[in-house]
């Protein structure tokens, strides 16, 4: 089965939600059926205190951010994935929600905090879950996670496929990494970052785009660059998902656990 | 504290023990701490059954190969890593033997086997496990063993700060992969692999070099090419490795393995 996918590339003003919500879901292709947004799409990511996270943070899913993007997602048949800020009683996360035609949500929060955001969020509390959506199932990683190779294996051997990966990246090395995490699970990955810089705090920030869609091969199938936003498209074939890598290589049978234990002799 | 650590790149001609133990051994400049040498260096690849490994296979480490190791790291001061046909009673492994100028050696049976190896060897038995050698820890990976993140993983945690990683990599994906797993556990890598094409039984296999060494910055340190055989060399500062990705985030401390079960809520 083929289905299409999108990485929204933006770039968001600090603080204006309606606005960065609204370009964000005018650049969603037509007919498209899983678009990933960037991490904190809404709001911009250089917050100044946890204090100002709370005044921009929404629940989920009722705050009008994740209202908004199931509504999109009702009237244009597209399952969204988007990067926001979630208030849930005193806590705050880094999330990413998934919103799905049907009405029905999910949620992810970040689980791997970069940098400042430790001042910022409390670390995501859920397990890595895989969700229905789009005729397959994905799974949803935020940014920073790319570095911890547990966290997309998780997700595959839970069975996702498809690994929706909203960031704001500015290590250079992630789109890279997430060529190895696509092959070594044999999945698909989205992983859709922002472009501009933001100076709010004490050092200032440049997103680094190249928001791309990679195959179980590895191959890129679509790449943006650097500098401007804009949408990297492509039509997958979902059985390339879980293929071997050689007619005797299938990763599931040949994984070894039992081998994989810290603690083996020294010498 | 700072060593020199060199990749050999050969072009072995299948079951010319004598000529490609001697061969590789020249190729190693003086002055090298750790020396890596590819997978199966001494026999070539292409076996045609289990009967032609085991007429060349040798114990470990009273071999002759094993034993001619020891003898040149002692000559030399070089700890050398090598992959070997081992024989251990009627069990045939692809191994890693480790020849330490001191006359220790430590061996790692390949846990992971690609394609028609399945036929020619057991799979590994031994768990991934550090060695001391030239001032510091090294763990020892085989070629298809990048495939499975788990296998780094554990080498890292047991407190390797340079992999060893003899290969005859056919496929163009390891040295990219194995950017990722330098950088994911803050390690050096030095993969070692051949050239020259084989084609003693169905499918000819063209090696496909690139030997290389990593920092953990993702850095490439030294590459060669894929055509001819040479000599990658650098001096690594072990004090990179280990090094935090942010002055906020410790990989170490970042983990977090009471999220990495498999089997969350799905929706």
């Amino acid at each position: 089965m083929h289905i299409t996918v999108a990485a929204i590339q933006t770039s968001p003003r600090f603080g204006e939600v309606t606005a960065n919500v609204e370009a964000a879901l005018a650049a969603v292709p037509p007919g498209c059926d899983l678009a990933v947004l960037p991490e904190l799409f809404s709001t911009g990511y250089q917050f100044r205190s946890r204090d100002e996270v709370r005044a921009l943070a929404e629940p989920v899913p009722d705050g009008p951010t994740t209202t908004r993007l199931l509504a999109f997602a009702a009237e244009r048949g597209t399952h969204v994935v988007a990067g926001l800020c979630e208030r849930a009683g005193e806590r705050l996360f880094n999330s990413a929600v998934l919103a799905r035609p049907d009405g029905r949500s999910a949620v992810y929060r970040k689980v791997h905090l970069f940098w400042d955001e430790k001042d910022l969020f409390d670390p995501g509390d859920l397990a890595f879950a895989v969700h229905e959506a789009a005729g397959t199932r994905i799974g949803m990683l935020v940014c920073f996670d790319w570095m911890f190779p547990e966290a997309a294996r998780a997700l595959a051997l839970a069975g996702a496929t498809v690994l929706c990966h909203p960031s704001n990246l500015v290590l250079p090395l992630g789109p890279d990494a997430m060529v190895t995490r696509s092959i070594e699970n044999r999945v698909f990955s989205v992983t859709a970052n922002r472009v501009g810089r933001e100076h709010r705090a004490r050092a200032e920030l440049s997103f680094i785009g190249l928001s791309q869609i990679v195959a179980p091969s590895g191959q890129r199938l679509a790449r943006l660059g650097s500098n401007e936003p804009g949408v990297a498209v492509a039509r997958i074939d979902l059985d390339e998902a879980g293929a071997p890598i050689t007619p005797r290589n299938d990763v599931w049978a040949d994984r070894r656990p039992e081998m994989y234990g810290v603690g083996g002799a020294r010498s």
